[in-house]
């Protein structure tokens, strides 16, 4: 069965929805964190402009990446892991199948 | 005269450039100070993409205030008195009716 076409069940929803929000907590902090610090760093116009376009270009990966649509769900989670966002051991109790589809994607990006 | 049609004196060039470069300093600190208020006081997504349209629009502003043209020099330095980046008395080496033209943008503007 194709990685987007798997079902859910209720208890997996639960599981899948607390990771994704702990991943999201995680994405802030590290975020914020190295926005503060860049922008303490700042002491030209030009290091302020830098910032502009990080925060534009951490928007833009940020909203592409944090995408809570149960076709796109295992996917998202392997490139949550793979930018740790994630602990994988926040998804145990998502079905084998699942957790063995993220598995790959994390494999085969660890390939290439 | 008209104020875009004025010469300058390379005395009043140097009086200019040294006020240009002055106001531009102070304008960098107060966006500087603003700027790090504002990224300390952040804690979330939404207050990080705002600081990103901040820096877009203060980027814009300052790139349309800080114009170094001398047929732009009258208005460009009203304006920056306006805003506060420039105490009047660095134009005390300017002619007499530049320094007057400045005095009726200024007058012109506190009337609207």
């Amino acid at each position: 069965m194709a990685f987007n076409d798997l079902s859910w069940s209720p208890s997996e929803k639960k599981v899948a929805r607390a990771a994704f929000d702990k991943a999201l907590e995680v994405a802030l902090g590290k975020t914020l964190a190295e926005f503060k610090k860049k922008a303490s760093d700042a002491a030209s116009f030009s290091d302020m402009w830098e910032i502009e376009d990080y925060l534009r270009q951490q928007r833009r990966n940020l909203e592409q990446l944090f995408d809570y649509r149960y076709s796109q769900l295992i996917l998202v989670f392997a490139s949550l892991i793979r930018k740790g966002y994630l602990d994988e051991k926040l998804l145990a109790g998502l079905s084998q199948d699942k957790r063995e589809e993220i598995s790959r994607f994390l494999a085969w990006h660890a390939r290439t």
